[in-house]
């Protein structure tokens, strides 16, 4: 790819030009060397969008729900940017046919941006490249940026320390459901979806659910209790009240200073993961050198226990260069 | 726990004093503050047993397979260890119970070392402490350690990164054994063994397998070419020949330097994991620093990036005294 001008980049991202929010992601995607350079001209123009996280099992009806929060915020007037990091989503398959997916009747309006990105490097997680794309979509002037991603236990707990609003999605009658529930997202949900509340058993998962979050440590007054909303997604019913739950998480967290502590604690999350990377990198580096060899043929023949190998081989990165 | 005399305990575990062993594992699996003085002890005697993981689906028989070898290695006089690594396996339940499992007939033998670990820090793969165990279990003297696993795709990978000879489990009629075996299996296992031989279906799956291990790049002569053996662990039928298949791949390793190799390989990967885990336990300690917390702060604050953040938190770890 031949070098970006970044600056120039940026300021079409932020007229909205659709073709220079998929080249900056690209660049991200990439792992570009020019990386750096994208990051820094972004970072004056991040901390608008309100980042929210969907997350549940396949079948819950998630890429609908989606596509109808979609149309609810454009409704709304609100730009919104969508982050597709599911394998098993519709709109994944696009991640390998271009840059920006046609999804259906939101393709050709200008106001949404949409991009699936495969996941690299986490079984069925968040791609690694997922914040700094949030960082893109947040900078080009999205509104509301949808991260999707698909529900297994990991990418759960990824989800809710990358986004600022976690929805967990259900379906009735999905024992797995909440199996998963139990599992641990109940912690990470700020906003519980039944999806297909017109099926069998819709009543008997809002209130387990409802039981499930009672369940928990008391709150104070004034803590947030995660609403149990319904929808039936694919003919867009509930899906209203699932902004107003959002928008209200979101007011919630301005006046509690939730929002603020969350993003820092994202932030250090983010800086923390390039950080690990960056030293892993940097053992890496050493894979193919003399000394991270020569260190395991020792402790294969049993002169050097591997903690006392490993001692040496931080000091041989940590001394080198920044 | 008190201050243990390791050179004492290895002393023990080294005659087969199986309460030696269990604390000696415990002193790993724990992450004592002797751990390191633990594995400089060890280091020495290292590096005889042979280690074999076993994988495969739940359903497949792997802790009845796992059984029938212990049985077959102990009819030949071997001295064998056994690490369970596998929150579904029945053995595993004894990591909550005691250090000890009451392995039914194997429980009062003791030339078998049964011990059963709780997976952390990774989702159903091997507990980081496993190749710490394996090492106590090899240097007390077992002839053979057999580490079992779940079978999901990470651990998998990862068995075979610190095996000598992986064992791939598969039984008639699972779909998704061969499934998995086509996400990645193939390619790890030394030796396959359909298991439940007796049941419809058999025929079939050994087909399949041995059509797809051969439709991988041509060998050389003298290469490896796993064997598909069949097996019925319940009633002991066939073992003998998963005995004599282990056997033939150490000996092939042995007489072409192929175990040397992996057991460099193997070495190299746990000093590496052990730096990174070092790398990360000290950026971690920033966690609680005031530099973390700024940094996060100025990058949610869009006044810098992370990865400028991620630079400047390198360079405070980095600069640390080792």
């Amino acid at each position: 790819m031949a070098t970006a001008d970044v600056p120039e980049l940026v300021a079409a991202a932020r007229q909205g030009r659709p073709r220079a929010v998929a080249r900056l992601i690209s660049l991200v995607e990439g792992a570009s060397p020019q990386l750096r350079e994208v990051m820094a001209a972004l970072a004056p123009h991040t901390g608008n969008a309100h980042v929210i996280g969907l997350t549940g099992s396949p079948g819950v009806g998630k890429s609908t729900s989606t596509s109808a929060l979609v149309t609810a915020y454009r409704r709304a007037g609100k730009r919104v940017g969508v982050l597709a990091v599911d394998p098993s989503s519709p709109f994944s398959g696009g991640a390998l046919l271009g840059d920006r997916v046609r999804m259906g009747e939101h393709a050709s309006d200008p106001g949404v941006y949409i991009r699936s990105m495969a996941t690299r490097g986490h079984l069925g997680g968040l791609s690694w490249a997922a914040p700094q794309a949030v960082r893109v979509l947040d900078a080009a002037g999205c509104d509301v940026v949808l991260v999707e991603t698909v529900g297994v236990g990991q990418s759960e707990v990824e989800i809710a320390s990358q986004a600022d609003t976690s929805v967990v999605l259900l379906a009735p009658g999905m024992g797995d459901g909440i199996q998963a529930a139990k599992a641990g997202i109940l912690e990470i949900g700020d906003v519980f979806v039944v999806n297909k509340a017109d099926r069998d058993g819709a009543d008997a998962t809002v209130r387990e659910l409802n039981h499930m979050l009672g369940l928990g440590e008391a709150r104070a007054p004034g803590d947030w209790r995660p609403p149990v909303v319904r929808s039936v997604a694919a003919r867009g019913e509930g899906v209203e009240d699932v902004v107003e739950a959002l928008e209200k998480h979101l007011a919630w967290m301005e006046e509690r200073g939730v929002l603020a502590e969350r993003r820092r604690k994202r932030a250090g999350h983010e800086v923390e993961t390039i950080a690990v990377t960056a030293l892993r990198e940097r053992i890496g580096d050493l894979r193919g050198d003399r000394r991270l060899g020569a260190l395991a043929g020792r402790v294969a023949a049993g002169e050097l226990d591997p903690y006392a190998a490993a001692d040496e081989l931080v000091a041989g990165v940590t001394d080198a260069p920044p």
